[in-house]
């Protein structure tokens, strides 16, 4: 953001000596992206006033002002929309992709929403209305319909010609679709391959039949997945018909890999997603976002410290006990996020799937067995060497060292194979696998490796 | 991964009946990423001999065979490689990209890396040794040579003359380098540029001089995240002197934000990050990942035992505040590790810097505040209706209850401040931010809240 730090600042600079015509000509030098990061700053920052907004706004040359507002954030978008006349309004909506302006919709209050479908074309508007009813995480709700359609009868030339016609407002040329009457979808062409073509040479005979296409409604995920598995620029997305409705392009599916890793990421730390940077959140949206989870899993806590209470008599006999309380309850809270974090991301990734389960769940046993062990003799020594020699601590008998390192062993098998399965069930339920991770699991597993130690110390140590 | 188990079933069955031809057909309307899984499913499931591997690979048409040989893992392509001929060897090898063929090289042994460089060609063999000496997580490491380079002289018709000539074996040719007499990058100019600009256009007057470009030993994560941010197709590799020695394409950018976000889930959750998915990676490995940070945080939670030791004669007066140490530990990890998953994503996808620290450690003050507030709250209740009273639990009094509680608050506090500033410290002192996650927010959380706990405790009780 360093980098951004000296653009705003140039800008604020000749901003305030009124230096339009030189201020118009940095922005013009700018990308959008960081336009829009340098406008939220110093509207952040308060450095600049409501109305220098849109009076830096509308410097920017046709097109690339239409870029920079998709790049803003919708508080910003927001203040532009109520400064623009229904005039510019409209400019900037006609100037921007058709997936741009449904995300910008997305995000604003129902009077704004009328402004900005009163001031777009009926053609338009019609299909806002369309994309806007697929559901919120489909593919349909993340394409755009500004794509290349040539007819599979057409020559290179001709493609090219109706390319050099059309293909300024396309999100991308490079993939072309061959359609059908009615509109079912034949087969692409790269802009590579026509250009690698002869001039007469028909769509027909070089265009590419298998195709991969997604649904309208499947998971905008799986969608960005298939882009990391296969390396495409776009995919088209078809109805049930299999007639081409739109295209994803691989930008789109860039932000829906790094919002849905973030969402896993903030899922697994119990944390109820935000759409907006940590630093542009507002206090009381981060407390909304908390605070559910933590009273949940405090409440639930509160079930181990019963389990505790149950004991009372055994922990007074053995005080002992007590102070190994913690680390049990760490490791095995430890080994279950591992086991159930590698299983999440293994399903997001569509590495794994609940077929796998008995897979994932050997495999998960075989490797508690072994860290179980390791860290049962580790711990043993350690009891031995430094609680028993060193510290001289008359409590702590090999029995003692014993139980423990017993129960560390079985708690450690019991946290792999309650955390990799879990999120394979919550999966398999219909459930987001990421919230099945270190947060519930070491609430589950502390409860369990309690029981286990004060069932194993009670057996073995006759209390 | 369903639909890629009908594909190997359909692949062994044609393999079964010797049916080649067919399978060859068949082969070739698969996708590179398709085959590449099915081969490593076959030879996984010992389905298919060590002979079947090359049987079916020679059936591949030569530009599908490359592809598919890019899109395995090492494994299997060690075991092509001992299979090939010399011949075969360099001819995959003379289709396959640069970055593709140092992927290779990068995982095999010695003698098959001098096997792979004496079957290349001289001029491609310096390159590779060139990019192979790029630190591993650099632009350098993932850049690929294969672009098309034009002169500003140039006219659009000049360079799609240019394009079709050498267009075949380049990764892109959607955007075009310009450079100078010492390969000095002067701009770029896209194809949808050229296509609708005139033919007798020079690229001087069209290319774009604003260009945002990488150094070959920039990190690749922040490489790929300007992918996310701009969206470009490729970004052009510069040496210091400006001079282009490469490209990044997006399909790369989009692996690296994968990898990059896999491996902070596994550091978050005290795994080693590895590099083959899950199921494909062996027990013995995934213990390796695991068993060592295991180690570390079972020894570190021993600390916690000993505070627990120091106050057994506090804990003896006092038996009821040991039912609560869970929920206390617990509630203390969970609000820990929100704070530093929060700014350990900030810091990944750029939004947060060291610098913002202050911001950032007001920021969760505040949220910190509100957490304990409404935790503490509930808490009061909860121990005052239900263990109370429900409970008759004598023990536990008001004043017990305000302990618990007012430790509750301070706690969240704490850990809240902790998880948040031991990320930003570890980025700037140079390690991974990401290790500064759950397991190890919770150790040290779980040693201040029970400090915390008994010294509150001792205070108020005067025990």
């Amino acid at each position: 953001m360093t980098e951004n730090t000296v653009f705003s600042e140039k800008i604020l600079a000749l901003l305030q000596e009124k230096k339009y015509t030189a201020l118009q000509k940095y922005l013009d030098t700018l990308n959008p992206a960081d336009i829009a990061e340098c406008m939220e700053d110093l509207v952040d920052d308060a450095e600049i006033s409501e109305e220098d907004l849109p009076r830096i706004f509308r410097l920017l040359p046709k097109e690339l002002a239409s870029d920079t507002f998709a790049e803003m954030d919708s508080d910003l978008q927001g203040k532009l929309i109520d400064a623009f006349s229904d005039k510019e309004l409209s400019e900037v909506l006609g100037d921007m992709f058709l997936d741009d302006t449904v995300d910008v919709i997305e995000e604003m209050p129902a009077n704004v929403v009328k402004r900005i479908l009163k001031n777009v074309d009926p053609e338009t508007r019609k299909t806002i209305n369309q994309v806007l009813n697929y559901p919120e995480d489909s593919a349909g709700s993340i394409m755009t319909i500004e794509y290349v359609d040539l007819r599979p009868g057409m020559t290179v030339s001709e493609a090219f010609q109706h390319i050099r016609q059309t293909g300024v407002d396309k999100e991308t040329i490079y993939i072309c679709y061959i359609i059908g009457p009615t509109r079912k979808l034949l087969g692409l062409v790269s802009v590579r391959e026509l250009l690698l073509a002869s001039d007469d040479t028909y769509l027909r005979d070089i265009m590419e039949t298998n195709i991969i296409s997604v649904s309208t409604l499947d998971d905008r995920e799986d969608v960005a997945n298939l882009f990391a598995r296969y390396n495409f620029p776009a995919l088209p997305v078809v109805d049930k018909e299999n007639r081409l409705v739109g295209i994803v392009t691989v930008d789109d599916a860039i932000d829906v890999l790094q919002e849905e890793a973030t969402e896993d990421i903030e899922k697994m730390a119990a944390i109820t997603p935000s759409e907006h940077p940590y630093l542009r959140t507002k206090t009381y949206e981060i407390w909304l976002q908390r605070i559910p989870w933590l009273l949940l899993l405090m409440v639930s806590a509160t079930f181990t410290g019963m389990i505790i209470t149950g004991f009372e008599d055994a922990l007074a006999a053995q005080a002992a006990l007590m102070a190994f309380v913690p680390m049990l309850m760490d490791t095995g809270g430890n080994s279950g996020s591992q086991a159930s974090v590698t299983v999440i991301r293994g399903i997001s990734l569509g590495d794994i799937e609940f077929s796998d389960i008995g897979k994932v769940l050997w495999k998960e046993f075989r490797v508690s067995l072994m860290c179980g062990a390791a860290l049962a003799a580790v711990a043993f020594g350690k009891i031995m060497l430094v609680d028993r020699l060193l510290m001289h601590n008359p409590d702590i008998t090999v029995t003692v060292g014993a139980v423990v390192c017993l129960t560390l062993l079985c708690t450690v098998v019991v946290a792999k194979l309650v955390g990799c399965s879990l999120p394979l069930l919550a999966k398999k339920l219909g459930f987001d696998p990421a919230v099945m991770a270190s947060p519930f699991i070491t609430t589950i597993v502390d409860a369990l490796s309690l029981l286990l130690y004060f069932r194993i110390a009670t057996m073995i140590l006759h209390i």
